[in-house]
């Protein structure tokens, strides 16, 4: 049996991800991050999704992401697109995946953890560079130099379960695992009570998930 | 020219990395970390350093990673050691410098910086895993497939200019460049003033050092 540290945002991949991982026995610690998003409902909904899917605990952690600007996600001056252009977009956060997946790292040492489950994928991943199989290989071969647990000679694997399914994939296998899409949000800027705009980027693919997997969409949509 | 985010952690190795980059022409932006580190005083030192030196500016980055425990760095429950043993010692702080890389690739993004310039050694590495050149690199490997810039085939360099300097080394060198070793703080556990127990392994190694280049230690020393 695996202890897995399972990074949770609150959003469709990443409850999937910690349902697929729970489905085959692992431990489950899950641990979702204070970075300054706008979109900080996600924070209660990775809360939610946590308990309802039974992983053994859950942690926040805050690190100020923020306060270094660059993306429509953490700064409130720029605003978020309502359609995708070409080349990495301004909602990408300078990093971020690297910063998850180190401070997950820390925790998998903490816990003695040999696994960071991340519900990266690479089909639908809207440009971001770190979403891709290559960039979860090139983080495991880091942990593994970069720790007592892989200088010992421990396991340690970045298991990036969805990073080849479609988010129609994401969602067949979720409900087949028993994910209350309902509970999670991917909208980029809901409002407070976690209702998605149903017109940004994530929205959008969150949508044509559920369409093309031909199941109804449970998403809360506000009234904006 | 290159711009350049320097890691500043108040101590002698980052402070002579710094000094490194700016006598070599590079626009350095320093970065220091709120890690819920016990000693404290390092981050006005890092400070302190950052202004003598000459950088660009400096930041202050808080990240709890106190909080998920497991170091003698960040828990006050365990005490830090006055020995060394074998292995990796209880002073470890989880995947640090997997940590601060990370922000210090964030930072790099936001500001289009090529290079990330950390202070680490192997030769003095206290048994730290995360110190060694191979980490080093597999680190810059994952910078570049991770981010705009390196997907873009921009540059994008993490460089450890002391990494096969012994401590010695590192002070001849300081000193050639005028860095004021006094306003430095390498103590794991150091008064609020910033002195030096001058009992831990960290004092250990710095007085070794001075010695070993056969030069005056300044390090202010409190009278516990």
């Amino acid at each position: 049996m695996s202890r897995s540290v399972v990074l949770l945002s609150g959003g469709l991949d990443s409850a999937t991800a910690l349902a697929v991982a729970i489905a085959r026995g692992d431990e489950c610690h899950t641990l979702a991050f204070d970075y300054g998003q706008r979109h900080r409902s996600e924070l209660a909904a990775a809360r939610r999704v946590s308990g309802a899917l039974g992983a053994m605990g859950h942690r926040e952690l805050r690190v100020d992401l923020g306060d270094l600007g660059g993306s429509a996600l953490t700064d409130r001056r720029i605003a978020v697109p309502e359609s995708s252009g070409t080349g990495i977009p301004i909602t990408y956060v300078p990093a971020r995946n690297t910063v998850f997946l180190s401070l997950g790292l820390a925790y998998a040492e903490v816990l003695d953890a040999d696994k960071i489950v991340i519900g990266v994928n690479a089909v639908d991943y809207s440009g971001y560079p770190d979403c891709r199989p290559e960039y979860v290989a090139a983080f495991e071969a880091l942990a593994r130099l970069g720790t007592k647990r892989g200088v010992e000679g421990g396991a340690l694997t970045i298991d990036s379960p969805l990073v080849t399914f479609s988010k129609a994939d994401i969602i067949r296998r979720g409900l087949e695992l028993g994910v209350d899409y309902s509970t999670t949000v991917s909208c980029y800027q809901p409002d407070e009570q976690g209702r998605a705009c149903g017109r940004c980027e994530s929205c959008r693919l969150r949508r044509e998930g559920f369409a093309a997997a031909g199941v109804p969409d449970p998403t809360r949509y506000g009234g904006r």
